[in-house]
């Protein structure tokens, strides 16, 4: 059994807040937040506490673990508290907004020995990893090309878009973290073509709302992804992998399974309307995961080095952007 | 705020015990079961209390609302209960075995005026609701042809088998109700064919495990139910409505949404491997309606005369697979 | 090189020849009709000659095969000629509409040793040979349950209906058919509810629009078929197999594969808009099945046999729809 | 009626003699193949008859059209004769392999008045073209994404990939074109990354056969193609189209319709085998498009000035692959 304490009690604090309190391994017993009215609201309806301050939080004798839900630019400071306190952690992506931030951050961390992981949700999606299954199956032969798909359905607001990093930091981030993933192994450079299509503001900013990435990696091996930022059908996502043997397909998710035929056309249920729909179950299941090696005293599946990667090719493809040409990756490491 | 006993700790109880917490407008208060342990357990699960008796559950001073999922044959004696007290409930079906004794338990409790629901939890399905909503919408035309599929995944347990009421009261009966929804209508005639296919025991028993119904209804529509017990490739629901001017399938429902494509074929996640899996939303939905109509004083979606109905055409069905012909359906009011 | 002459250069005929002209085993030499001009222009059309009788048609010096695709009251009288002959002969169902005939018809030809077949096309159907193709190989398992659909897409004309002989005769003949071809077994009994729910004119011809049957075979084993004239969206055929180890299905066809999405929903391409369009590529099939017979000197694929059984089940099927019950089906041999 | 003559009786001659035969518009005159004997076979099996030379084929008192489908390296000399002769001509791809030397015949050719296409025929693919019209009917909305899958299913010969002008200029060629019509517009920019991932003397020969091609238009929008040579489950070709109101798709088309349910997976008929059986049908739809323009006098549908824009693209395409950047298309005009 794990002791939890959470922190961050905003929409996304109340999903692993829900999460928490029904995992059967977690003994969910803190909830911190800046707005200790929130904290204790969210705290009351899973039968947990509210921390009257971090120093309660990050207190060994009665937490095992912090789930950190709380504004980017606090993650890195709560890391390295974690890290003091000998208390494992799963932490929201990204570990730090500045790429050189985050890898000192990740190198304190490390020293201290704890576990923790970033929250590289998507991972844990049923058809995703059922995926990846295939790839390491040998099902698919070495894998020659991936084609990811990371759509809509709207723009965010443009004051959330000014503080996000772009699109590449922001968006794009997670799925060059699948590609990383299901290749196992680091690309070496990235091309991205980006525009603003959606709304001229975006292009004042100086960001893009629909792009065409590739990765190449070191054995030859592309991966192509496009992000968009608007649908006018939904949230959509999905995945091919190609190997010299065979093909599989993570296909986009239908809300439903109702087809109407009528003349010469059928209509069926289409995608869902948001991405924390669509998303939904890969929380609880990247907890699970977490938890699960922390019982079983192994290693975390998404470790904070897969964090540092994923941001270092979101670094690289931002250059791309303005560069017009294919950017090899630094890890720096 | 309806606050909500429970009877019956078992395997559906302790599904319903879950929505029951989980329901906002619910205050799980007591569960009850003929083992005191049971309840004590479940009820600790979800913050509700133990009944010592059935007399602290039909109390109308704390409670007002019971969840009967305890053994069939307790069914009716608990309605009367409920009706005695003045209590709204939601019970499994069915009402009672003996479709006299049935009848006579509607009688009664519908002269108390209490608001009672019987637990036709596969109207609530997200698909067959979306599929009833076109056919209400028109965009069938007037009905003309209903196809049902209720297959598998394995024949259960002899013993259960033993007391069932045969494959037409025990697992059919859901799908007469859906067709009756459906459509809006009672069918006048029934016709089955029926065999035991899978284990010579079945017939020992007088029962079938495969059969092939035939509705007809008072306008010469048409329904046909394809009832299994058994597939090698788990659980399989599907429905099918013609009209005049189309027609709309709330189609088999996949376990997942991987393909694998290699040499001439692909391969595709198949069904859910048990019957649960896949009906396992529909339990909330129901309560979900059942405590809506409460909260919101109208009448409950499914009345105890539903029951009846779809009992009434199981009995006739019964018949028919000995008699060889198409049997009148004697609703008897 | 097989040398055949083609009587009957209707609409059904006019395809047929264009089959006869493209088949490279077949050397195209004759056309007969009653109206002759129709047959000079079909003959010249694919570079064959019209016949000035049927004299000239049977005719074993210049001719090895006749394809009859004449009205279905010449159908015996020259079926018999082609035995006197010693011609091979494909001909249309069915070999007479009184079964009684037809039987006669049967004995007499088969007593001549001609290679004769009944034109049963849609067991060449890409997609229903593969589907009987897994059932042959164990793939399922015994068979349990077959649900077969034949729908649509739009009433035939009354003066057609008028001669049919009926919605069994003429259209779920095709499918008692696939069902006896499928089950590779005879079915004992036959069940059907009908209505005519299109126009009222074809109840006041004593005929149903609208139907469900049910076949019982020998091992308890059971069909499902519904049988609609009339949709909103096509033509619609359909076959699932269901055995103890799995099922097989040979879906509705679409006429394309392009959908919209859009909102909340996707739009597909529906199904073919006549019942021609689906099954064109099945009479090319069923000739060359019948063709590479003759090449190779051995059976053809679909007896004059096969034609007269499920002409039996369709006269008990015809019996079923007045009597209300399941009725024995009389194969007279 | 257009009195019609093929120069090339190979492969895809063969094709192109069929669909000549078959349609009603066209008298099939000549055919000429430097291989006489070819020549002769092939004209016979159509009822056509075979040229002496290529005086008698570019003769305008008997020849409406010529079909030009001879060796890549006649194509330009070809059609400078028919512009000569004042006959019409459909040619296959490229114009010349030289992109000058294609740019010259063009502007000669248009300098003479007759009607010219080059044979794309996947634009005639009945998926693709209704995804074209649903772009042309407004129903996306202003496109921003386009992604097209160009995939397998073998590598050809070694000795045809010497002389094909490299994966761009030989396949990836068709999917520029595609991307160019559904826009209706003209491609800015390109950039390519790509390996040999199948056989190392694909690299030996400085080809690719894996690749990942990015195309930028003037108002932004972006399309993503991958090229793959060799792909273990036949031959995958598909587009997506995405704009700001909705998504169209033109799938992967399968071979067949059948679905085996077993245990937790179904198997279903995979994709085509080889190309041909895929793309076969576009052929007779291009030829019918041609023909359809001289018929009513209108313009063709793809121009000669088409196929030079697609070269134009190829030729920045292999350009980038080498320099890893992205590459200005230099249209020329």
């Amino acid at each position: 059994m794990q002791r939890f304490a959470l922190i961050g009690a905003g929409f996304i604090g109340s999903v692993h807040a829900r999460n928490l309190a029904e995992n059967p391994d977690v003994d969910f017993a803190l909830v911190y937040d800046v707005d200790q009215e929130r904290a204790q609201t969210l705290a009351q309806t899973h039968g947990a506490r509210a921390a009257q301050d971090l120093d309660e939080v990050f207190n060994p004798e009665h937490i095992d673990a912090v789930f950190i839900a709380s504004s980017t630019n606090t993650h890195a400071e709560n890391l390295r508290r974690a890290a003091d306190a000998g208390i494992a952690a799963l932490v929201e992506k990204p570990i730090d907004m500045d790429l050189a931030q985050a890898r000192e951050t990740v190198d304190y961390v490390e020293r201290s020995g704890i576990r923790a992981m970033v929250n590289f949700n998507r991972r844990f999606d049923r058809d995703h990893a059922q995926l990846k299954h295939l790839v390491d199956a040998g099902e698919l032969g070495p894998l020659s090309l991936l084609q990811l798909t990371s759509r809509g359905p709207a723009l965010p607001p443009l004051e959330y878009l000014k503080v996000s990093g772009g699109q590449m930091r922001d968006q794009t981030v997670h799925f060059f973290d699948l590609a990383r993933w299901i290749f196992g192994a680091d690309p070496e450079e990235v091309f991205v073509a980006g525009s603003a299509l959606t709304d001229p503001r975006v292009a004042e900013i100086g960001d893009v709302d629909t792009s065409a990435a590739t990765l190449v990696f070191g054995t030859g091996a592309l991966a192509q992804i496009d992000s968009v930022r608007h649908t006018g059908y939904g949230y959509d996502e999905r995945i091919e992998a190609l190997g010299a043997d065979g093909m599989a397909e993570s296909g986009r998710m239908r809300s439903g399974n109702v087809t109407l035929f009528h003349g010469a056309q059928s209509r069926t249920d289409g995608l869902h309307a948001n991405w924390f729909e669509r998303v939904q179950p890969t929380y609880a299941a990247s907890l699970g995961g977490f938890v699960d090696a922390l019982e079983r005293g192994v290693d975390v599946p998404v470790s904070l080095r897969d964090g540092l990667k994923a941001q270092a090719i979101a670094e690289a493809a931002t250059t791309s952007l303005s560069s017009g040409r294919s950017e090899r990756i630094n890890y720096g490491f």
